[in-house]
């Protein structure tokens, strides 16, 4: 397909619970690199309308974060992959947490942020060794 | 990058208003994927309650291709981009009237979305030649 | 307080991810009564507007449940409590399963309603024991 | 039932305009003690993203208190309530104003949350009598 | 301004929380038209897909009508009009009540609408009447 | 009509994408009032919960804006349209961006405001020459 010749890269996955079946946890990774940059942005602006509509917009995506991993913990991981990775569970409640008022949501430092990215990233390991698998 | 390694594909970026500068044609694509998806279930399955599920599903991630396809020609395209490519206006026109009623809302054929995704194909092209050309 | 002589049994909790520290396991319990009830309703009435406004509002109720639970799951319970509870996460995991496509979203049947309200009533009594311990 | 047996209090009641037929005052009562909890929590830090994140979230929290008693102005009481309770409309109108832009919602005094709650309180009581008689 | 010149009807009022302090009761009128419009359209074609979608869409314009006038109610409205006004409360509640799913939630009838809407512009009557006074 | 009579003026219409056929640039217009409004509000106040308050709710306002603009762009407008108006294509770019980051948005200048509403009025001025052409 054409999609492929110019950016083969393109093959994240959405979620819907009909379920349709599509699913990716770039969809988390995304808004948390979203969460990243509105953290580098705010320590570089000290424009306070500025500052507080970094931190109106940091919450909502931080939202979706939470949302995008819970749909994935919840609507694609199966018994058979929670037998297979045993950590699965406890990766997505600390990547939620981190996602959170005491991680992401709660600071401003895009460090943080990244921890949040370390996480995904972990689960997307293990999502893609799963979809491999299949 | 870790990422990078499992899987060098997951590219894709996502958007808000801040803006936090991070934007990706693959967003309005892969709920385009999952409205395609949805399609082909509700041509295969008869059961009343899933068939109005499925549209009311449907309804929900066609009205976020047109979102995400409106946040692109709003916030990322720019003046010049638009000299660049006349026709991108009428492109995007074409593409969010292809989600809406008169296209992959009004439709459970699968044929209508795969022309609403060649639509955002097309965008996609012209998004990363100009992200190469930034 | 005078609510407490009136209604002495109102001490639900909600939630906020400030965080403001009020919690409850009852707001998923109350969205999945109504999912039972909305199911109830649909086999008592064959009228076609009915049963697809029924869905229509089933399919929100049931997305509550899902979000409420996951509130909890990731922002109320800590550490020390899924040491204490092992079977914790997978209790969470198959309540949200319940009341996602496989369970309460995909059924009409109210059967399957009560099995989301058992699951619940499950994560209830852990949750008050651990506010007991507190 | 079980429910009842370890925690006998969770009797609140939600809504859907189905309708379900499950209302609770309960809910509006448990967004406004949140708006009371998240207005301590604001006098008691001094951080200026904690402080926004504040503001934004008890903006959140007084619409729900508002909606939730819209919902049950309009929705569980009906035209023999109107006229058992005469004082039921300006009731309502007062315990939604008090959770607008004049109360809980320009406010980060506790005690204008506890106005509300008091006020709340009133309706819940009036609620649980037209319950009892029905 | 320009604005009057070529349409000096266009004077309606929205309204936010803020205060901003800009109210009209057409918003609430505009979404009852929409039910009215999506009901005689129901009325007029059989095919299954195109009346699931107008059942979905008519209870998100419904809800709307009922919000928009809430809002009235709570926000505008004080405690002077309520005097003048004695119907006022009642007529609020009527019409919320007729947006609802006792009438235009619960029916394609555009005869229920169209009561929906004669109720509006009573209250819009009254609206005026005090914006006048003011 | 009643209607009619006391208030002539409240012709402005909504939309949905059933569609309904209910279309009018006001929508777009009431929002942008509204944010104009807000950032009088904003200059007149320096309140410090008033002022993030003002910046929470001028965000939302804004958004609407797009989104109504961009529901006339693509649902309403069509291509014999678009050939009669080359500049519409342009004029809703230039309108959407000016409601967004980079102009009503990132600012609280009552001026930027008003510079949205002349663009609105430029749309609307060719919306009511379609509308009687028609």
């Amino acid at each position: 397909m054409f999609a492929r010749l110019f950016k083969p890269k393109t093959t994240v996955r959405a979620h819907c619970d009909l379920p349709c079946g599509v699913y990716d946890p770039a969809q988390a990774r995304i808004e948390a690199e979203s969460v990243k940059a509105i953290c580098e942005k705010y320590q570089q602006n000290e424009d306070p309308v500025f500052r507080t509509r970094a931190l109106i917009i940091k919450e909502e995506r931080a939202n979706l974060v939470k949302h995008h991993l819970w749909v994935l913990w919840t609507d694609y991981f199966k018994a058979p992959h929670f037998e297979k990775y045993p950590q699965l569970h406890q990766l997505f409640n600390e990547a939620t947490k981190l996602a959170g008022a005491a991680g992401a949501k709660g600071s401003v430092d895009p460090a943080v942020a990244e921890e949040l990215l370390a996480k995904i990233d972990e689960i997307a390991k293990i999502f893609w060794e799963t979809k491999q698998a299949a």
